[in-house]
């Protein structure tokens, strides 16, 4: 098709899928003619998915950069979802002191962290940006003396453990490995403020029926 | 204790507990001259959690006032994950179509999510803000014909209903209703980073066992 029906079909208009051209976020089409391409259906795939990612995942459009520019027809799919993990912008939780102590070595909640994750015999790179996310969490927990630490967190680990499962099935049926990475990008990415919807639903529910007219 | 020590305890400067005085987010002390009060271990636990939520989950004042101005020493439990749930930000997606759609009516989306709350059995209130933002995914998947529909999110949502039966059980030990609300706050509010990133790193070993390697 002509980039005049990739832009209707796609949502996307014009000039911004030529900055998308321009910027490697998009690949280039077939060239006909000297100013004229053809674009086929993976384009307009990765067009829907790009949008979804910026608008509705709010990601800047660097960041959906560095997350589809793993992706590539030569690339191979070690640590797919290690490359989206680390290019998608983890929560910035104390950005500064983050800096800090990385420099200095692990806070007692980035170790305990990594202890976590032996114990969940989990393969991850010791610098995944999730490991200081976890670490800050487990950091604010002890600040506030809530008596959670990090084996209060392996059961909640071992459903996350199930429901990366669940992620991986979701990737059957991709045709090519351009498919399979931007269904994994979809499935990591575009759920998590599902998983969050979903665990403050699945909460309501259980308040409802659990403190329901509790005397005061 | 005075507030010079509990400044000093919670970490939090003098000025800014005053400011949390007067707007109510934390309760008074008691008076013990014309301008002096004392402050218990409550305060003190308070302090602590607002400095978290504030600091750690990037909330707002207001966000974070919205929350706990849902518990008081006269409130009952009734739905306090669902105070909490409410009032916590929900993930800002499409906000301007948000607004729209729910004025014509539900998305499609937004209709699949009350099938999934159907589905699973769970008592929840029609309005509640998670509600949307699942709906808003669903709406997204399905933009991006990425073939997964509210069908296939209710193995992730029977998962987090096993989470959320860990999230009550962390609220054991809590003395008093006070405690048990606060609880309630950090085990919703502080844990969702915590849980996206151990999905983020399940997620990483899953890859890395699966497509290391993989042929191209």
């Amino acid at each position: 098709m002509k980039i005049s029906e990739l832009s209707r079909r796609s949502g996307v208009s014009i000039p911004t899928i030529k900055y998308y051209l321009r910027d490697g976020l998009l690949p280039q089409g077939q060239a006909t003619a000297a100013n004229q391409a053809e674009y086929g259906e993976e384009h307009l795939r990765r067009l829907r998915l790009i949008r979804t990612l910026v608008g509705v995942r709010r990601l800047s459009v660097s960041a959906v950069k560095e997350i589809l520019g793993a992706i590539t027809e030569e690339g191979d799919l070690h640590q797919i979802f290690g490359i989206v993990t680390d290019a998608r912008p983890a929560t910035k939780l104390k950005k500064q002191a983050k800096e800090e102590e990385t420099a200095e070595g692990d806070t007692p909640g980035v170790a305990d962290a990594r202890r976590l994750i032996t114990e969940m015999g989990w393969e991850v790179s010791p610098g995944t940006a999730a490991i200081q996310t976890l670490g800050d969490v487990l950091d604010a927990l002890a600040d506030v003396d809530a008596g959670i630490g990090w084996q209060s967190l392996l059961p909640y680990a071992r459903l996350t453990d199930r429901m990366s499962e669940l992620d991986v099935k979701q990737m059957n049926g991709a045709s090519g490995l351009l498919e399979l990475a931007e269904r994994a990008v979809l499935v990591s990415v575009l759920l998590e403020p599902a998983l969050l919807a979903l665990r403050r639903l699945a909460q309501e529910d259980k308040s409802a029926r659990l403190f329901s007219g509790t005397p005061e």
